[in-house]
C-alpha cells in the first residue's frame, strides 16, 4: 500500500483545514496573522505523546482532539478567545491514510466547534511514537490577558466545572475492578473515561476571566500542584477547602468508597478546567458572568499572605494530609 | 544521578532564555505578543528529530542551533524580522543535565545573535527519540510578507549564498572516502560538514526580499524541489541555468570530479538560502540592498508562463536530465 508523500498528505487532509486567508491553503512556509490594534496575541504549546499523555491505541479522532483542547484550555485561561492553530505531526513508521483521515477529522470537527482554523504546521517522521505537537493563538483585548502571578491575598479561589474526573477516569482505565468496589453505574464510569480522553476547554469562560479574575491558569498537572504553581508566582499562600471542591456524581461515589482517592482527585491530572483567584468585590461579577456563559462555578477557598503554600483543609478546618506531590506528565 | 523535574528543568535551564516581557520568565502558561499596530505577524514552525534530521550523536548545542535557525529561515524568506520563538522539547529517557546545558548554550548563543528571545515552550518526555520542535515569530510590516505563491512570467530567479553545500557535507559525512577521489582540502571539507551541521539563515536578508521581491521561499528540500512548489502555487514556470547556480569551492570540487553529483547539490536538502522571483524593474535594487546587507547573491534563470514546470539547462541551453524527486526529509 502506497501512502502519500509530505506534500500530498498536507494537500489532501491538512489543507482542507487552512480556512483562514493568513494560512495560505498551506502552500507557504509561514502564515501571517494580520495586525490588530485592539488585541494582544496570547501564544501558547503543548504536545502530547503516545505512552505519556494517552494511549497509543486511543481513536485518532480522539487523540487529535485532545491535543488541540489541552491548547485551548491554555488561551481559554489566559481570558482569550482562539485565533487559530499550527499542527506539528510526528508520525510513526507505521502511520496508515486511514488512521489520518480519521485524525483529521477529530480536527476538523473541534476547530469547528472552537473557531480556531489551521494556520500551519510541519510533518515529519518521528523516531519513536506519535508526537502531536500545537500551537495555539488566543485574542485578548490589549493588556487584558489574565496572568497566573496576579493573585492578591484577601482573593477568593473558584474553579470551573468539576475536579478530579479525568484522573479518576485513569484509575478506572488501570484498574477496571475499582468500578465494582466503588458501585459505579455505567453512567459514572463513562463520564469518568470520558473525561480524560476528552478535555472540555472552557473557552466560554474567557470574558468573565478576562473581565474579573486578578490570576487565572488551567489545571492540567492537578488542582493543589498548579495551586501551589499560583501561589509561587505571586508569593501568596492558598487555603482550599476540601468540601466544597466539586465533583461529578461519579467521582464522589468513588471519594465516599475510597476516602483514600482524594490524593488523586485533587492531586491527578488532565482536569483543563480553569483556575482563578478574583477580588472579593469582582467575586459577583465573577460567577454572574460564567453563568451566563452556561458555565459551574465553584468557591474552593481563599488566596492569604505568603510565603507561598497551599493548604486543603476539612469540614472542621483541620488540615488535610493529602501527601502529595505534582502530578508529572514529563 | 538525580535530575531535575520539569519545573526546575525550566527555572534552571531556560527561563534565563525568556528575556521578553511578553515571556512573564516562563512562570505561566502562555506568552502575550502585544498588540502591534504596523506589523502583521509571520509565525511558522519546524521540527527537527534524531535520526531524521540529525544524528542523534551530534552536539547538543548544534542540534539546538539548527533547531532553531531552520525556522529564522522560514522567517527572513518572508521578509520578516525575528520576533521570538516557542520550544517544544520532547527528551528521551536517557538525557542528562550536561547535555541539557550543552544545548541551552547552543540556544543562548543564537538567540542573541538573531536577536530572537524564548517566549514559551513545553517539555516532554519523547516515546522515542529527541524531538525539537520550534514555533518563530517574525514581524514584518503590514501586508508586506513575501509569499511562496506570487512569482510571475518574466520574474528574475536569484538565490542567496551558495547551494548544494549542507548535502554535499551530508554525502561526505555518509561516504567519507569521496573527499579523496573529488580532491578536497580540509577547509572544503570542515565548510561542507558545518554547513550541513548549521544552517546560515539570511536575517539580513528580511529588508531586501521584504522590498523587492515578487516570491520566496527558503530552500530546505532542494533547490529544483523546492522552485517546483514556488512554480506550483503560482502556476508558472522556471527556467534555471546550471552554470550560473552559486557553488562554494568545495562543491565545485566534487561536481568537477563527479559531474553526477550535481543531482546531489541542486536536489539535496538543508541548504536554508532564500530563493526569490523579483521583477526585471526591482532586480538591481534587489541586487543593491542585499550588497548594502553583505549577503552574497546570485541570478540563476527565470519564470516562464504556466504550466507548472522546472527546467534546468547546460550552459548551451541544453535541458539536463537530472532525474530528481523533491528531497523528503519525512
Amino acid at each position: 500500500m502506497t501512502r502519500p508523500g509530505e506534500d500530498d498528505l498536507i494537500a489532501r487532509y491538512l489543507a482542507p483545514l487552512a480556512t483562514d486567508p493568513g494560512a495560505a491553503g498551506l502552500t507557504d512556509d509561514a502564515a501571517v496573522i494580520a495586525a490588530d490594534p485592539d488585541h494582544d496575541l496570547v501564544v501558547t504549546t503543548d504536545a502530547i505523546a503516545a505512552g505519556i499523555h494517552f494511549f497509543a491505541d486511543d481513536p485518532p479522532a480522539a487523540i487529535a482532539r485532545k491535543a488541540l483542547r489541552v491548547n485551548l484550555s491554555d488561551i481559554a485561561a489566559k481570558g482569550a478567545v482562539p485565533r487559530g492553530y499550527l499542527l506539528t505531526l510526528a508520525l510513526p513508521s507505521d502511520w496508515t491514510e486511514h488512521w489520518l483521515a480519521d485524525f483529521v477529522g477529530g480536527l476538523a470537527a473541534d476547530q469547528a466547534e472552537f473557531a480556531c482554523p489551521l494556520l500551519g504546521g510541519d510533518t515529519i517522521r518521528s523516531p519513536g511514537g506519535l508526537v502531536v505537537s500545537v500551537t495555539c493563538f488566543g485574542s485578548v483585548p490589549r493588556e487584558a490577558a489574565v496572568r497566573r502571578g496576579g493573585a492578591r491575598p484577601g482573593d477568593r479561589l473558584f474553579v470551573t466545572g468539576t475536579i478530579g474526573d479525568a484522573a479518576l477516569g485513569l484509575h478506572l482505565r488501570r484498574d477496571p475492578a475499582a468500578a465494582g468496589r466503588c458501585g459505579l453505574d455505567p453512567a459514572d464510569i463513562a463520564h469518568l473515561h470520558d473525561r480524560y480522553l476528552l478535555p472540555r476547554p472552557r473557552s466560554a469562560a474567557a470574558a468573565a476571566v478576562c473581565g474579573f479574575a486578578s490570576a487565572a491558569m488551567d489545571i492540567s498537572d492537578g488542582l493543589v500542584g498548579d495551586l501551589g504553581r499560583m501561589c509561587r508566582a505571586a508569593g501568596v499562600s492558598a487555603r482550599v477547602h476540601a468540601e466544597r471542591v466539586p465533583l461529578s456524581p461519579g467521582a464522589a461515589r468513588m471519594l465516599a468508597a475510597d476516602p483514600a482517592l482524594i490524593g488523586t482527585a485533587l492531586g491527578g491530572g488532565d482536569d483543563y478546567e480553569i483556575l482563578c483567584a478574583v477580588p472579593p468585590d469582582s467575586a459577583a461579577g465573577f460567577t454572574a458572568s460564567l453563568a451566563r456563559a452556561g458555565i459551574a462555578v465553584a468557591g474552593i477557598g481563599e488566596i492569604g499572605p505568603g510565603p507561598a503554600a497551599v493548604t486543603v483543609v476539612d469540614a472542621g478546618g483541620r488540615p488535610l494530609p493529602l501527601g502529595l506531590g505534582r502530578y508529572e506528565h514529563f
